[in-house]
């Protein structure tokens, strides 16, 4: 490289040397990760043993992300900063493992990836390889908080780690496909909901190498001006950094850094030095590079740097094509390892000089291994918000509006480490006493109109389920706690992002150095079974199924009946760890049940006779009448009654389920209630009428193994009613008392001609 | 009004009160939908007892909607406009309906609600009633091809519908909280696939009312700068339109309309008078009124008109508050029915010269009851797309790699009527023969290095799984025909679309005008064996399960076990009507089973019996190896050949699923097996080792009610395995060849003991 060329920028001579040096070894070593099995540091020439036989990975977004990697490094130094990287394109898996191995992070966690030779050889042979790490930015890499397999989150998770860690700078590189997806696209807007006083900052690098898998980009084609325009209505100031050639776009990277660490630094400035918050023009960052830079130009006559082409591995067939293991050589040392590493294999000094260390690199952030961050909430005694219960029925209550209050407790006692998030329901599923204590964030001026609306607001309010759950993500990965609020159908909008984050948990779990975070808490409400004005399109219970796939570890699913089984419930959600708890509560009126002590001696037990609906008196029962939800308990319980006024002697056992799980075995379970005690409480002979509040068929799922499995009935939605009443609903889904009474008329023996008369007058209501 | 001040706009006086007029005629139809049981035409003064005793729906977003659809209406009958509306914010339920029926057209669909005063009262009583109308734009809507229960999908609905329409102009509204969502926020960017020679337009119109539930909007509150470069930014010439005086508004945006129309007909006229097709700035509009605009300005106090208080029912406990019943009967006397209905309660004359007639009429036109217009595919015969399959196991080929070339034939063979929509996956799913005929949608300039792309491009490839939903079903609703194809992990991304979708043609059968649409197909591959170099986050077969909780009528889903099947199972799919088929199939090199005759019996049974895979030779078999998928299919073969070696007096029937609603009873699904074949097939009381693609209890809910269910035992994914080898994925899930061994081993009575070695030898390999 010309040295004399360079020096117009802000980076001497001897500072673009190393930083080219850095990223010309995380190149190599990326490289390296791709292709090679041994030789790893071309001690001798390259032969087609020394290749990989099945080649895997995605070359073309890594060198941008190592450039970025490494100049993030320099101004970290240079102030002292406090960053962590989220790599949207986290398909370049290979480039974040370079680097956290330059930085040492990696052979400190993982011992037999030395900084040597031998580590060297060891860390390129695992890459994409069976027994071998995962080909994305994966938990197992150190310093990830996002793994970006599902393209679109990057940004909302960066915004998630962000609030409250108000000396964060999280640097966010999102891809310009990425930048298609909804969830991203959606995403920029977070800023409207970041305080420069009390939360951290994003700096958003929109990486703009032209393509994605087979296509150019939307943002590349749209042109300049467009893009431009765009990003200043996402309220940004952005910069451009473009070129092909290193130096230049060093320098140019280098000056445009600088500039915006300074710019967020005099934004904090001035927010935190108090007066008006107002919403900044925060910077952000366009890199104009090529796909795929550095690598070969042109293979086969075909162009491929720059291109489509590069996207994952641009020579292939290495090992039978002797013009192909030319070219990997020649790509390999057109880095010079042999200027970057030494005799050992480990890094000349110029590069373990360059990056910060300890806690101040990237890949050992604290922040982004959250649990070794983490602090127990501190909660308010949930009992002292109880319902007083004089007799069960009485007195009528939105579970919901009873856990209000409470809520609202929680976020005064924790004003830094504890947010609420929902898509614009939060008062409408009734948990406005929050409002009572805090505000909806919002950084910008407001209105006498405006209901508690305010830049420290602890309450996050945005119509979009994506940034709800990627916010709230984020912010839990980074050692916080949370609750999303939604209403129930629309919940399945995060399918995909739950599936990802239920992977991540399942896959730390594993990692003995990634300490536990806070569970994902879910509280669904306006729910399938009042949707009275709504209808149809706003009826769907079926994320419970959709969360049941994942692993059992990972997964709780509770269904409080009423407030006070609510309060305990979320209690016992928001002490729990690396958990996805699923609360589906009503927020109508409806009776309460329990009182606090029998609601909480009911959610330790997860599921339990109600003794005083019952009227088997401790005896073997003639039928099992089971309910899971408020509507179906209430049904079950009317049913109940229903049956021991005009059947008296028949005895009937009534169960309620809070915590689902407990129906599976304790062997797919650890909630899982042993077979002996389920059948004790089910019988292992008498009819079950169950009455659920979703989808019939998961109840038959996790009892599926159960003695008595055979006598079970199970009522519930099956996608029938729209607008219409809530008695109508039920009746229209064979869910009510009238519906379970004639069930249970048609399964317990002998009973059929006895109550004829019942059924009928049942069948005719 | 005074008339005298309204002269400075297109609009003369008369045009200016007749325009005014409909309005007030709409919004007085809105209100009354909302509050009123009785005395439909304030004939009497208003008493609690004509007031609906539970009030339901949504104020705010209707008076908007109601002027954008008369005015619309205007514009439409002066150009002889061919045109639909998409309303956003689809809870505006009551606007749409009311000007349906002042078109005619709700009468000539629903003869019980004529266009009198009778019909008004049970227009008035049905909505948002039990067993009468849902509160949203629903199915039952004349007109509508968008429900918008769930927000966030209806720009991406309207240009599904304009592809391929040339004539047509989609009016889309735009909540602006629904703006928010993600799928909304990466909608705007259509426009760079949208070609102004082959297809219609899209006017997006911003509804600015400022808030949603309880929240101001992100893009009011980032001010009118901000929104104007974002707007740029998305390619569009925005047009603000702002006021709270009607007559100034109604100027202002009959100058905007027209002037938008006219630049949209330029536009076509410049791009289809030949030569280069470039990306035009289409024109948009932002509509900046109040919330809730003509209704109560302010109730108990408290502003209503302008803020969030406006969005469902401003004026509450009507029925008790003799000063809520003034203000409701104040606020509908404002509107003068006495001026706008006659005597008998039709709209007076100069109210129903306004609205175009006939198919011209946005509720009655045939594209948005598509059914009417959707016409069969051409398809090229399949069976000359044939593997050839001398024996069972050869040629190795990739299922989808099969299919390229037929998909590439039906795309040719209907040019206008057929599109193909991924995430950028189209070629790496193997199905890149299309671009033999065709190109990548693109709308602009291309380079040197792009691959096949072009503005008449037949594949829309996006990376956006939301817009490729989108899009896909606004193109089958407005009658033409696709098929969506992704990775199958991914395509949870579109959950809840695809419920919305189930939801609607569930509801669209009972609806006797609305015609069959051609079905919603997926074709899923890089499946979940085979994420060799993607790992655990790509790994997820749980969309089978999702679309199984809805209406059987509804879905299908299908698993070819190779290249044959996969053709004449899609032969058959696009064939369908009116349903959601999912089909999941390989793409890596795998046996070939079946020859096309073999294929097309062995679809058209759906499920069946292996004779050349089993040595049951007609007899009653010791055990049946049942498997659906690829991977599973190659694995159960894999053991039957092991039993056949090893143990060769056992007797082993194989039986493939490829359709697996086959497995449901008939009662449950209408392509159900009746039991007695089923019970031929899977035996009574033999042990069924079932190898599945997917989440193993998806089977057992399946055959839940057979009778020989006892006996069956499902090996399929549980979550186990990341980056690995296909075996070694298969071993980690227990469903290789020499775990389906052992389960045989284990399960076949007596066997035991005389197959211990093997066991023993399967375990240790
Ligand atoms: C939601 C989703 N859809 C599809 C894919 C498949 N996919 C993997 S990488 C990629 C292209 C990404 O392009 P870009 O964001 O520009 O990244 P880069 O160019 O830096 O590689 C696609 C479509 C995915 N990972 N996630
Ligand atoms: C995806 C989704 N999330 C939440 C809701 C609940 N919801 C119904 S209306 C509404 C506000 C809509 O606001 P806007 O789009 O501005 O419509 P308008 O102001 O015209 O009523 C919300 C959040 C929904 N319908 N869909
Ligand atoms: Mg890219
Ligand atoms: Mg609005």
């Amino acid at each position: 490289m010309d040295t004399a060329l360079h020096l117009e920028g802000p980076l001497t001579a001897d500072e673009l040397r190393q930083l080219d040096a850095y990223w010309r070894a995380a190149n190599y070593l990326t490289v390296g990760q791709i292709y090679l099995l041994d030789n790893p540091l071309l001690r001798e020439p390259l032969r087609p043993e020394h290749v990989k036989p099945r080649l895997l990975g995605h070359w073309g977004t890594s060198p941008g992300l190592n450039l970025l990697y490494t100049h993030l490094n320099r101004v970290i130094v240079r102030r002292d900063l406090n960053a962590i990287f989220v790599a949207g394109p986290g398909h370049g898996g290979p480039a974040l493992v370079a680097n956290t191995w330059l930085e040492g992070t990696y052979s400190e966690l993982y011992h037999s990836i030395g900084r040597d030779e031998a580590g060297m050889a060891r860390l390129f042979r695992q890459f994409s390889f069976p027994g071998g790490i995962p080909s994305h930015v994966a938990p197992e890499v150190p310093g990830s908080i996002h793994e970006g397999g599902e393209l679109g989150y990057a940004l909302s998770h960066a915004y998630g780690a962000a609030f409250d860690n108000p000396d964060l700078l999280v640097a966010c590189v999102i891809g310009d496909g990425e930048a298609e997806t909804g969830p991203l696209a959606g995403s920029w807007l977070s800023n409207v909901f970041l305080n420069p006083a009390r939360d951290g900052a994003v700096l958003p690098i929109l990486h703009l190498n032209g393509y994605k898998i087979a296509n150019p980009t939307v943002l590349d084609r749209i042109g300049p001006d467009d893009l431009h325009e765009l990003l200043r209505g996402y309220g940004h100031q952005p910069y451009v950094v473009e070129g092909d050639d290193p130096t230049t776009v060093h320098q140019r990277l280098a000056a445009t850094l600088d500039r915006a660490v300074e710019e967020i630094a005099a934004i904090q400035r001035r927010a935190r030095s108090g007066g008006v918050v107002e919403r900044p023009r925060w910077p952000m960052i366009v890199l104009r590079t090529p796909k795929g830079w550095t690598g070969p130009k042109q293979v086969d006559g075909k162009q491929v740097e720059g291109t489509y082409r590069a996207h994952q591995v641009p020579v292939a067939q290495v090992r039978d094509n002797p013009a192909h293991l030319a070219e990997l050589e020649r790509w390999l040392r057109s880095y010079h390892p042999e200027e970057l590493f030494d005799t050992t294999g480990a890094p000349v000094a110029e590069l373990t000089a360059l990056p910060p260390t300890g806690n101040r690199r990237m890949s050992a952030n604290p922040v982004a291994n959250g649990g070794r961050l983490l602090r127990d909430l501190t909660l308010p005694d949930f009992h002292e918000y109880a319902v007083q219960v004089p007799s069960p029925g009485t007195p009528a209550a939105g579970a919901t509006g009873v856990l209000g209050p409470w809520v609202r407790d929680v976020i005064s006692a924790n004003p830094q480490t504890f947010r609420l998030f929902g898509p614009d329901e939060v008062a409408s599923n009734r948990l406005d006493a929050a409002f009572e204590v805090t505000d909806r964030t919002f950084v910008g001026a407001t209105t006498t109109d405006d209901d508690h609306l305010g830049p420290d607001g602890r309450v996050m309010e945005v119509l979009s389920e994506h940034l709800c759950q990627g916010w709230l993500e984020g912010y839990l990965l980074t050692g916080r706690h949370g609750i999303f609020t939604s209403y129930e159908a629309f919940i399945h909008i995060v399918d995909s992002m739950v599936n990802q984050h239920a992977k991540w948990l399942k896959t730390t779990r594993g990692i003995p150095w990634r300490q536990p975070v806070a569970s994902l808490n879910y509280l669904l409400s306006s729910h399938v079974w009042r949707q009275d004005h709504n209808g149809f399109s706003h009826q769907d219970p079926g994320f419970i199924d959709h969360v049941v796939n994942k692993k059992a570890e990972v997964v709780r699913v509770y269904l409080p009946p009423d407030g006070n089984t609510l309060l305990s419930t979320m209690d016992h959600c928001l002490r729990s760890r690396n958990y996805i708890n699923v609360v589906v509560a009503g927020k109508q009126p409806a009776p309460s049940w329990l009182t606090m002590d029998e609601a909480v001696q009911h959610c330790r037990r997860g599921l339990g006779i109600w003794e005083w609906a019952s009227s088997d008196a401790g005896s073997e029962p003639d039928v099992v009448l089971a309910c899971a939800g408020d509507v179906p308990t209430l049904e079950t319980l009317a049913a109940a009654d229903l049956l021991r006024q005009h059947l008296p002697d028949l005895r009937v056992r009534v169960v309620n389920v809070v915590d689902l799980m407990r129906l599976q075995p304790s062997s797919e379970h650890p909630h899982g209630l042993p077979d002996s005690e389920f059948d004790t409480i089910f019988t292992r002979d008498k009819p079950i009428i169950f009455a659920y509040h979703g989808y019939p068929w998961l109840i038959h799922r996790l009892t599926y193994r159960r003695a008595n499995h055979g006598n079970l009935h199970v009522r519930g939605y099956k996608e029938e009613g729209t607008t219409t009443t809530p008695f109508d609903m039920v009746m229209l889904n064979d869910l009510d008392r009238f519906h379970l009474v004639v069930d249970v008329i048609d399964r317990v023996p002998g009973l059929g001609s006895r109550a004829a008369h019942l059924r009928q007058q049942m069948v005719d209501t």
